[in-house]
C-alpha cells in the first residue's frame, strides 16, 4: 500500500511520512486549485480519507465571522473539493472508498462551539449524500464519529484520562482498515468510536 | 406586532409587505456588513426567524464548487451572522427568540443534493449550539424541520400533491407563533412539520 | 370539550377530575380487556393522549426481570392497546389525533435505567409506525419528548431547580393543544420540550 | 474459539453447528428459566451476540395483541435476560463483549410494522443503556443496524436484488469480529451495515 499525506503545514507530517514511507504534500484543503494539484500529483487512489478541520470556540458573541467561515471552508467545503477530485478518479475505475472523519460535534452542537458543529454537521450531510449517490456506483463512502480525545498512551494529556482514555490513532486506523476491507454486501456507512470509559 | 422583512431581492417582498404592513429591507444574509446594517435599521427584535437558503443540485461531479460555497454561506454562515446581531440585542434585554428554518435535508443527505444537506445540516448544528448556550440566558432558540413542499392551496404545484399536500405558509407561521408563545418551563427546541399524507 | 381520564389508581385523579369536570375511569393500560372496556364506556374520542409509564431503575444486574417486563407492558404495549381501540374509532370517522408522551429516555438510554429506555424507545417506534400508517388516513399521530422533571412551580422539588426549572403541566398541555389544532398541511410528528435552562 | 448456538428450534442449527463444531442448545430467549439454564450449561463467555427477534406485520388494526407482546418479549425482553446472565459472568472477570443485532426498524418505525419497530427500538435502548453502564467496567457493548435482507449469494431471493444485494452472513460476521477485536481506546457502539446498492 502506497500512501500520500497532505497538510497545509507539510512539516508536521515529517515523522509520520518517515514512519510510513509516505509522500507528504502541502495542500490547503479549502483551496480548489491546490486540491486539484494534489490529486494531479498522485496516482488514482483506492482510498481517500478526509480529516481536516479547523475550529474556533468561545462565547458565541465574541466569535470573529471570518474565523467561522474558515471553519466551514476547511472542515466541510474542503471535504467537497477532495470528494470531487477523488470520485472523478474512482467512478471511471468502478471502485474506491471515501472516508470522512467526524467528531462528537458531528451529531451534537455544544455550547460555545457553534463553528465546529457547523463544519462537522455539514461534513456529515455531505457524506450521507455521497453514500446515497455513489454507493450504487461501487464507491464505499463512510463517516466516522470520533467521540473523544485522540492521542497515544504516551501523549502528555493521556494520564489525566485514565488507561486507554484517549483514542489511539492506530486503533482508529485499524477500524478504518476494517471498514475499507468490508465486503460490499455489508458496508458500514457510520461508525462511532470512543474510549471504553468515555461518557456519552 | 411590528414586522421587518429582509431579502436579497426586496421586490419579491412587495405583496407580503403590503399585506402585513411590514418594512421590507434589502439584505444579503451572507454579507456581514449588510446584516449589521439591517439590524442597525430596526428596533431590537423580540423574535428573529432565519429562513434564507440557496441550493444547487444535480450529479455531484458536475457541481461548481463556487456555487456550493454560496450554498454554505447563504444557508448556514448567514444564519450565524444574523444570530450574532440578534443575540447581541437580546442578551442585554434578557429575553428573545431566535428560530431557524430547516428542511428534510437538515436530517438526511439526499443523493445529488449534497450542497443543500451541507448547508442545512450546518444550520442545525448552529441552532443546537445556540440553544445550549443561550437557553439558560432566557433566549428561546428553536429549529424547524420543514419536510415537504411549501405552498398555498392555490399554488399551481399543489394540485398534483392532493388536498393540503403542500405546507401552507400560514400553517407553518401558526406553529412558529405557538412555539414563540411557549412558557419557558416547556420550550421546544425542534419541531418537524409535514403534510398529513407526506411520506417520511 | 369533554374529557375522560383513566388511571390504574383512580383515586389519584380526584383533584384533576374535579377541576376539569372530567370522568375518571379505572384502567390498567396493559390489560387488553380493561382498555376495551374503557373505550366502550366513552364516546368516540377526537384526541387520545397516552402517558402511562412504569419504571424500575438501579444497577442492571439487580433488576428483577418481572419488573422489567411490567415496564415494557405498561409503557409500550399499553400504548399499542390504547392505539388500537382509539384508531378503531377514528379511522371510520375519518379524523382524530393520537398523542404519545415520551421522555429523555425515548432517545437516549441512560446507565442504570435500561427498562425505562426500553419502554420509551418502543413507544417511540410505535408512534413513528402509526404516524406513517395513519397520517394518510387523516389521523394526526404525534410524539412528545418530555426532557426534564414535570411539576408546578409550587412543587416542593421545584425550588432546587431554579425558576421555571420543571416543566409546568399546563405548559405541556398548551403545546399538546397547539399541535392538536395544527392545520393538516403542516402537522408535527415530534416535539421535544424542556425547561429553558435544562442541560441537554 | 469455542462456540455455543442457541435457538428455540434447535433443529434449525444443525448445519451451522456441524460447520462450526458448535454446540447447539434449545432455548426460548424470552423464558428466564431457559436462559439461566443455557448460561449454566456453558463456560463463561467472552462474547455474546443477541440476534433473536419475532415479528408480526400487517395493517395495525388487524394485529393480535398477544402476538405483539410476543414480539416485544422475544426481541427485547429476551435481550435483557441474556444480557443479565452474560454480564453476571463478564463483570467479575473484568472483560467481555455483548453485541445486539438490530435492523432498519431499530431506527425507523415503518407503516404496518409497529410491533417489529417496538421490539427493535426497545433493544437499541437496552444496548445504549448497557454501553453506558458497562463500558466503564471494560465490557464492550455494541449494537448493529442491519439494513437489508440477509442471505448468501446462493439464496433464492438474492437474484432479484442484484449482485451482492443481500447482506452475506459471513460479511456481517466479519464486521462483528472486527468490532470484537477493537482496542478499547476506540470502541464502536453502533455500526450500520447495508448492501452497497441498498436505498436508505
Amino acid at each position: 500500500m502506497r500512501v500520500a499525506l497532505a497538510a497545509r503545514n507539510v512539516g508536521k507530517l515529517d515523522a509520520l511520512a518517515a514512519e510510513t514511507k509516505a509522500r507528504a504534500i502541502a495542500c490547503d484543503a479549502a483551496n480548489p486549485q491546490q486540491v486539484a494539484e494534489l490529486f494531479g500529483s498522485i496516482d488514482a487512489p483506492d482510498l481517500v480519507v478526509y480529516n481536516p478541520s479547523y475550529r474556533v470556540r468561545g462565547p458565541f458573541l465574541q466569535l470573529d465571522p471570518a474565523e467561522v467561515l474558515r471553519t466551514l471552508t476547511v472542515t466541510a467545503y474542503g471535504g467537497l473539493l477532495v470528494a470531487q477530485e477523488a470520485l472523478k478518479r474512482m467512478v471511471p475505475r468502478g471502485h474506491g472508498a471515501l472516508f470522512f472523519t467526524g467528531a462528537s460535534a458531528s451529531v451534537k452542537g455544544y455550547a460555545e462551539s457553534a463553528p465546529f458543529a457547523m463544519g462537522k454537521f455539514a461534513l456529515r450531510g455531505l457524506a450521507q449524500s455521497l453514500a446515497r449517490e455513489f454507493g450504487p456506483k461501487n464507491i464505499h463512502v463512510a463517516h466516522f464519529v470520533i467521540d473523544g480525545g485522540i492521542g497515544k498512551a504516551s501523549d502528555p494529556r493521556a494520564a489525566a484520562r485514565g488507561a486507554d482514555g484517549m483514542l489511539d490513532p492506530d486503533a482508529i486506523a485499524q477500524t478504518y482498515m476494517d471498514v475499507y476491507r468490508q465486503h460490499r454486501s455489508a458496508w458500514a456507512f457510520e461508525v462511532d468510536l470512543r474510549p471504553w470509559a468515555e461518557k456519552f
